[in-house]
Order: structure tokens, then sequence, then C-alpha cells
């Protein structure tokens, strides 16, 4: 099975776990899955019928020195002491999402990397997701002018799937599951210093975590944001909707369906004429005339990043930066944890990143 | 031009003055307009045109023992004076919204009313739009079982409209004029004391006052809800968008285009099944199988409630009570200032019902 320049073991091998040896085997020529570790002897037997070794033991892994990277799929109370173990073991570890529960543990692996050298890399794929790219050229380019609201919603129906997502104790809940990838987006798109945080979270169905949320973020530079997870939501809203100063660009779903709606100017647009709105007129709120705005069609992404796997060669070759920072990972960690802290007092919370700590 | 029992002036014969006009002579059988006071040479001289006496004063149009009625449709800024002036002529007085600037106002004006012994009602028009009778149907009637969150949104690309409204000192800026509506409709469908207010308000296209908003406001019955008015935006999101316990309901426009969605419990409902989103799979966010939900019509509304002018007619013969309450005006405007101070400090405001001061 060593046909390929680095050899990974996946420690946890459920839904992600697999993804991962799937995703590895499509994509990337560099790394090879050797095995897999799991506590749970089905996905021991799984793991066999899919052809990878199944070791016995973390130890055991960790005792192969043919094994160069840790991959870590397991439910996240456990990633910090995995990772520590993996990184003494000196091997690299790829690390699932969110990172740990809490900003001390990444600090403690960040350190535990730093003394044993080896790369520590977190798997923040939807920085790579084409919605995300898409909104992203718009907020680079200037697409729709500047642009100073950003909305990031993802919406479901389906409650919160899974078992241990139900549990605090191993960081279930809404922020952390789907809150920590439009999180980590926000904040790679907007380079700007966080000025003030405020957050609902929502408990219908009755969980002990958090089955979504709404975040109210706001930046030094004056762009305003709402990021929301919801799961108990029948109809969706756009995944993005964002607006600049020439215009509004929205974007609908994850197969990139949506519109940009620009305002032209000039003396020859005419105002637009009051319409019957309910039980009254309204010019303010009626459609802007013909001639006042332009449909355009979103832009097309072009590759301008290494893939996620790619990147974590050439980081581990030291011929790249990490796209994924553990100082932008530890960042969001933080910013989560002030969500929390916003929604339990129900404050606004004011100068996050004057105030967060650094490693 | 006697020919009804009730006769009323116009003040302000602009946009909503001509509006008020045109609503009488169609749908009440009881009032009848007279004559109109405006300060502008050119609006005395569409008031002669449209058929309606031009007075010369408001001196002039109080001291006529033949008026009934005063229908201030000015700028906000001189309602207060106008009101107490018509009271104080023993006229009774429908008002346009925002009924004052400051809530101290009117309360001035409601002890003006008490002591005089005459009807100042708010012409708060939109307690009688269809969208927001057909939500409050689906709140009422627990459609989509329990409402626990609501967004109520008006989006305009037209920026502010017209002239005084771009400025602080005659009230302008969006907050009073559509958020006046959107807040008193929230506050007239839940029957519950508020517990928190935040508030950001935007001023992108650089007006003293502004020209739109975000308010968030929570309720002690653990509804939350988020009300939004812009006048930036090149795309709409939903009229309307409400989630309950058992479904989402969204209305689109004002044209009642929207659906519900309600979920569909039982043994023989399939799991969703995971997709792949961007750079991932999800489950918690893929559709539900098609057994899972059902897609209802919106439900129709009928008339329940007398239209504002005839609730008017019988509030000044004593048959009714108003439907718009002075009261219920009052703490909508008191709300309206706990938004501006909450987004002026960039702070929630707890305990707005339990605070706020009573007439």
């Amino acid at each position: 099975m060593k046909n390929k320049e680095y050899q990974l073991v996946i420690v946890g091998y459920g839904g992600m776990g697999s993804y991962h040896a799937k995703q590895l085997l499509k994509e990337n020529k560099n790394i090879n899955v050797v095995g897999t570790y799991d506590v749970m002897e089905e996905r021991k037997a799984a793991s066999i019928t899919d052809g990878y070794k199944a070791y016995e033991s973390l130890t055991a892994v960790l005792a192969d020195d043919d094994v160069d990277f840790v991959l870590i799929a397991t439910p996240n109370d456990v990633h910090k002491e995995i990772a520590i173990a993996a990184l003494n073991a000196k091997k690299h570890v790829i690390c699932e999402k969110p990172v740990t529960i809490y900003s001390e543990e990444l600090v403690e692996i960040m350190q535990a990397a730093k003394l044993n050298d080896r790369t520590f890399i977190v798997h923040q794929n939807r920085r790579w997701d084409e919605d995300f790219l898409t909104i992203k050229k718009v907020y680079d380019e200037q697409i729709i002018g500047e642009v100073f609201h950003i909305e990031s919603r993802v919406q479901g129906a389906n409650g919160i799937p899974g078992d241990w997502r139900h549990l605090k104790e191993f960081g279930g809940g809404m922020v952390l599951d789907w809150g920590v990838h439009l999180l980590d987006q926000l904040l790679f798109m907007v380079d700007s210093k966080i000025t003030s945080v405020y957050a609902q979270l929502s408990y219908v169905l009755g969980d002990e975590v958090d089955d979504g949320f709404q975040a109210f973020i706001t930046f030094e530079n004056g762009t305003t944001s709402l990021v929301e997870v919801g799961t108990t939501n029948f109809v969706q809203l756009p995944r993005w909707y964002t607006k600049g100063t020439q215009g509004t660009a929205v974007i609908h779903d994850w197969d990139i369906n949506g519109k940009i709606v620009t305002q032209n100017l000039g003396e020859n647009i005419e105002a637009p004429k009051p319409i019957k709105a309910g039980q009254g007129l309204t010019k303010t709120m009626a459609p802007p005339s013909e001639k006042a705005v332009s449909t355009l069609e979103l832009p097309k992404v072009e590759k301008t990043m290494e893939s996620f796997y790619d990147n974590v060669v050439s980081v581990v070759e030291g011929k790249a930066e990490p796209i994924v920072k553990n100082d932008e990972v530890l960042r969001v960690l933080q910013l989560i944890e002030t969500i929390f802290k916003a929604a339990e007092l129900n404050e606004v919370i004011k100068d996050f990143d004057k105030t967060r700590s650094h490693v």
C-alpha cells in the first residue's frame, strides 16, 4: 500500500473519517491512507471492508514508524489528547473542525506542534467552497462597490443529526458544527478587527446544546455582518446576502444560483413610481425604474489556492505557508467563546480583537 | 359639500394628505373632506384643483365650527403643535405616523385629548395590511405550531425619498418612517413583554438620519424577532419569515406570494440523505425526505376588524374601542427611542416594558 510519499492513519472512522479516505484517494497523489483506528468494533470492520488496516489502539498507530500523518476525525472532546500524543510521536496532524471545544486546548496543541517541529493543520475545508469563493471574489474585486454588510446563513430542517452532536461535553451544537465554518469564512474574507459581537442561540429542540444561532459581528472597517445557522428552518433564506455601495449580491445555494443587481447612475434615470403596498402607498419600497438597475450573473471563480491536501504537503515540505493558519483557527475559536458569552449574558461584547489572547 | 355626517380638514396636503382625501372619498361614508391647509402655495392650488377649499391658516381651520376632524399629514416635527391646537379647539384629530418624534410629545397630546374630551387617533394603517394579517393569522391560529421567531423586513433600492425625510429635525430616517409600522405590527401581534432590544442603524447614504436598521427584539414568552428596513437593497429578502415549532411560514411580498412548509412526524419518515455541499458532506443541511414535510398555501384572511376610518367614527360615537390605542402607539415610540439608544451605545437594552413610563 506504500505507493505514495506520505502514509496517513485516520483516527475516528465515522462519517467524516471515511469521507477523508475517499477524498484522499480521489484528490491527492502524495498522501496514502494506510489504516484507521476507531474504538467501535463495527467501524474497525468497515475499515477492513474498505481496504484499510484497522489498528488495535492509538498507541499502535503512534508506534508505527511508517506513519507520517494522523488525521483526527473523532468527536471534538478528544481532539486535543490525540493531537498532542501524535505530535509528541513526531507525526504531522490533520484535525477535523472544530479543532477543540475550548481555545486553551488549541493553544496547548500549537505549543506541542512547535516543540516537536511538526505540522498541525485544521481541516477548515469550507474555505474552498465555491459559494464562499464567489462571494469572496465579489468582496475582493468590489463588483458591487465596497461591501458593507454580509449575511451568511445555512438553514436546515432536520434538527441536529447524529449522536454526540447533541451533547455539550463532546462539543455538540450548531455554533461549533456549522458556525465554525461560517465564522472562519467571514474572518478569512474581511481583513479587519472585530469591534463588537452579539448573539442569540436557539434551544427550541430541547437539547442541552444550541440548535442554531444568529450572531451579529461588526468590524473596525465599518462592515456589519449577520451569521446564522438554523436546523428548524423548513424554508431557506439565501446562503449569502451581501450589500455593497453599488449593489447587492445574493447566492441562494451550494449550486451557486443567485444574482447581482447593481445601481445605474446618471441623469436619464427616472425616479421610481410609488406603488400600493398593503394599506398604503410607498415610493421608498417601490421597484426601481427599469434603467435604474442592471442584473448581472455571479462571477466565475478560478482556482487560485492550492487544494487543502496539496497545501498540507507543501507546508510539510516547507514550500508554502499554511492556507489555514493556526492563529486564524484560534481567533475563530475565541470568537465562538465570545458568541457563547454574549448569548449567555445577552450583551454586546466589544473590542474582541483588542482583548483576545494571542499565542 | 356637507353631504356626510362629519367634516374633515386635511392639514398638510402633500403625498399622504392627498392620499387620505382619495381614501376617504372611496372608503368612508361618514366623513367628508371639506378643505385643506398647507403652507405651500402650490399645494393650496392643488387642493382647489382637487375640489377642496384651501384654508388660509391653521387658525382659520380651527375657527371653523363646521369642522369636526383635523387630519394631520405634515412633516413629523409639527404634529404635536397642530394636534394640541386642534384638540383645544374641540376638534377630533387623526394623525399620520410617526405620531411625534419624541414620546414626551405624544404624552402631551394624550393629555390634551383627555382634557378636551376629544378623540385623538394615529393612522397606523399597516395593521390592516393583508401580508401582516396573514402572518398574524398564522401566529394566532398556530398554523405552524407555536411561533418562536419572527423576521419582518422591508427592503427598497431607492434610498430615502422626498425632502424632509433626510433631516433629523423633521423626524426623518427609516426607523421613524417604515420602522414605526413594522414595530407597531410586531407589538400588535405578540402579546408579551419585551425583554431586550438590540439594534444597528445604517448610514451608508451619508444622510444625518438612518437609511435603514436591523433591530433584534426578544419577548418574555420566548419569541425572538428581527425587524429590518433597508433602502440600499437591490435584491429583496422575504417580507415575512417566521418559524414555529411545526414549520416555517414565508411571505415574499405585498401580493402575498409565499408558502408554509410543515414537518410531518411518524415512524415511516425517512431520515434525510447527506448531500455534497461545497467541499463537504452534510446531513444537517440536506433537504428533508419527501414524506418528511408538507407544503401548504398561506391562509386567506377574512375581514375581522373595522376599517381604520369606520373605527374612528365608532370611537367618536362611543360605539367601539380604538383599534389603534394611544398607549400602544406610545409604547412603539418608546421602543423606537430604545432602538436609537441601543444603536448609539451599541448595547443590549433590557427590560424595556418593565422600565418604560406609562401615561
